[in-house]
């Protein structure tokens, strides 16, 4: 894989004419107009964008390298509010902001291409490092950064630039502006994120299908074939190293596959997902290889039954930290609340992990479009466990479900 | 994937009785004492290391949340310096130094047993966050940060903990402390390197005696075929997203596998690697389909001529930017300068592009077990390019490939 000589000039590469001006309101300028927004309400007058997620978020932009500047006075970049006839005579007339004032990307040679095609709706810098690029270009004024993704090398750099300004740039630290939209997913991140359930739901039906999950197996083995079969289906990846563990190792919540063989008798736990176009499913479920013995039916009972209690409390208006205690619970009621030695559920989006948390503590409010998880588990050490866990969106009618692999036990 | 609930109390984990001070000089106990030396010449006292390859590089511990402090004073974290018998009064008593000098590791409780297992030579602390946990424990002195990977929010939460403790620690900005010893590789983890690149040549082998590059595959489909094959023959993952690019695609460097279609005549670009123990290996081979034109001869002759004088450039003493310049003078004599766009090479080893750089404007200087790669390339927009790279070792005798298929232009 190349590397690429470094290049600290950051020529201006034109953006088509009028692009940022006449955008129909994609998706992504409708997220920088919330953005804006954001902006106005702190008292910023920009927000230097570093990380990729966010920038990917805000842009569509998916390489490697890359920042944005957003402007919160920029209302040109912004399609639902700018006329057609907009740009006409430039990309700054639409609403007689300077240049300084404008929204801009910035990533490097690899990615002129690329960038291009992806976030045609933007100025465009070509050049590295791509914050310092873009901070040199901006009118004075308060600039936030993101105190969670810029390390403190990069924050001096940053600094060194406002002191070559003569210091008409105020740097401020923020914290999880972006991250806060992205806990509300527009329709076509549901969209994606249904695709991407859809991925693994085929993908575990064609794997049991197919007898893939049959003694003799290793979890290895067991895990390498679910994945191929999520990447034929047309996953980019799995959505993180998927959990196969069979028999004592289901006890353990994060068991990585080893050369361990499913054996008869055995429960045998999966967690997975898909990634498509940049999303992530986040599925699990426990099944059993022959019979099942009582006890691993009455600890697959309780759990099926917390986690339907978990999706029920998960409404518009309810707090992270009270649907966890819902799920939570029923199976603490059954005596087995210190066998559930995790959070009841996440966030998940653009990253497997995002906002908003459901586990004690929490202080997060469910909002519709909202996209999480429940996944409550119970673990009897050396001996198994089971955890059921689906995806799926806070809707006014409830939590709406997107991964629909059954959760009975399924007997293999 | 589940959760974790965030818990503030780091309770202290025992270390196995005397495990600390009866390590036999493995490799993480030598990597530490190399630190040590050079914390003592930076008048550190110690190193709080958050970024997770260094942890990883100085400990073994392969989870996603560690960190470690390196106490500069600690002899008694060195295997080959204390004697069998120090320990028998507990972990202080081998070189005397007071609890807050130990060398120490931190983790959260999903890692309780794997840390345990990977981390069975150090004190270990279980909390979070991991960084403040451990500075709150560490003797007063100037103690080290990373610079490049600590965010500002984090640094942040460190000054407090400064603040609580009355500010009897110095915090202090590093940059690439770890990163350089790095680049000097060890016997096992070149055996791990040799290991992933034979990884890549099997699968490489097996992809073209299965017939698997032909006419009508789409380049996505041959990717996923490869990466297969690497995971098969033990690959946990590819190095990174296997570039295979055919026709026009070869003269993009980085070019995603999509559904374009291999034809006849194409030359077909693969850029690909194994990541084996956590070591990656990074290949690249140009193949045609079927008889080659006179063009697609020529640059594969003149990229395969400058690849030759780039290892031969590489020995003990040279600097990276000759290196890059033995190579890429190859290609400027031959008129083909400006279509040769990135750098010659980079280090590979637990990450896929590390230190040292090979690259104008590199003032990296080759020492011996040096582990990098050499990827000269001629890109020929719209037509399609070639570019051949190996990943090899720094030795007394040159440069040591480890990639071992074939680079003649094979025609398949």
């Amino acid at each position: 894989m190349t590397s690429s000589q470094h290049d600290s000039r950051p020529p201006v590469v034109p953006s088509p004419p009028a692009a940022s001006a006449t955008s129909t309101g994609s998706p992504t300028s409708t997220r920088r107009a919330r953005l804006r927004a954001v902006l106005r309400e702190r008292g910023l007058d920009g927000l230097l964008v570093t990380d990729l997620v966010n920038v990917r978020y805000l842009t569509g932009f998916t390489g490697s390298n890359g920042a944005l500047l957003v402007m919160a006075d920029d209302d040109a970049d912004d399609g639902d509010l700018v006329p057609d006839d907009a740009g006409s005579s430039g990309p700054d007339s639409a609403s007689g902001v300077a240049d300084g004032d404008r929204t801009r990307f910035c990533t490097d040679g690899r990615y002129t291409t690329q960038s291009a095609a992806e976030v045609p709706d933007l100025p465009r810098l070509i050049g590295r490092p791509v914050d310092t690029a873009l901070l040199r270009t901006t009118a004075a004024g308060v600039i936030g950064f993101e105190a969670d993704a810029v390390s403190v090398s990069a924050h001096g750099a940053l600094r060194r630039v406002v002191d070559d300004r003569g210091g008409d740039v105020e740097l401020t630290a923020t914290s999880g502006l972006v991250e806060e939209l992205r806990a509300v997913k527009d329709p076509g991140e549901i969209d994606a994120l249904l695709r991407a359930c859809g991925v693994a739901d085929q993908a575990f039906a064609e794997l049991i299908e197919a007898g893939g999950i049959r003694p003799g197996r290793t979890e290895r083995e067991v895990g390498l074939d679910l994945d191929q079969r999520m990447r034929v289906l047309g996953a980019s990846d799995p959505s993180f190293e998927t959990i196969v563990a069979t028999g004592a190792n289901s006890a353990i919540p994060h068991h990585r596959p080893t050369a361990a063989v499913l054996g008869a008798g055995d429960l045998v736990k999966f967690d997975f997902g898909a990634t498509v176009d940049g999303y992530h499913s986040d599925m699990t479920r426990t099944v059993v290889l022959g019979e099942p013995a009582d006890w691993q039916r009455e600890i697959h009972h309780l759990v099926l039954a917390a986690q339907r209690a978990g999706r029920e409390a998960c409404v518009v208006g309810a707090n992270g930290a009270d649907i966890d205690q819902a799920s939570r619970g029923v199976i603490i009621d059954a005596g087995y609340g210190d066998r559930f030695t995790h959070g009841l559920g996440h966030g998940v989006g653009l990253q497997v992990h995002e906002a908003p948390s459901l586990a004690a503590g929490s202080a997060s409010i469910m909002a519709a479009d909202m996209c999480v998880t429940v996944e409550p588990g119970v673990y009897l050490p050396g001996r198994g466990g089971v955890r059921i866990e689906d995806s799926g969106v806070v809707g006014p009618d409830g939590y709406l479900v997107l991964t629909l692999t059954a959760r009975e036990l399924r007997i293999l």
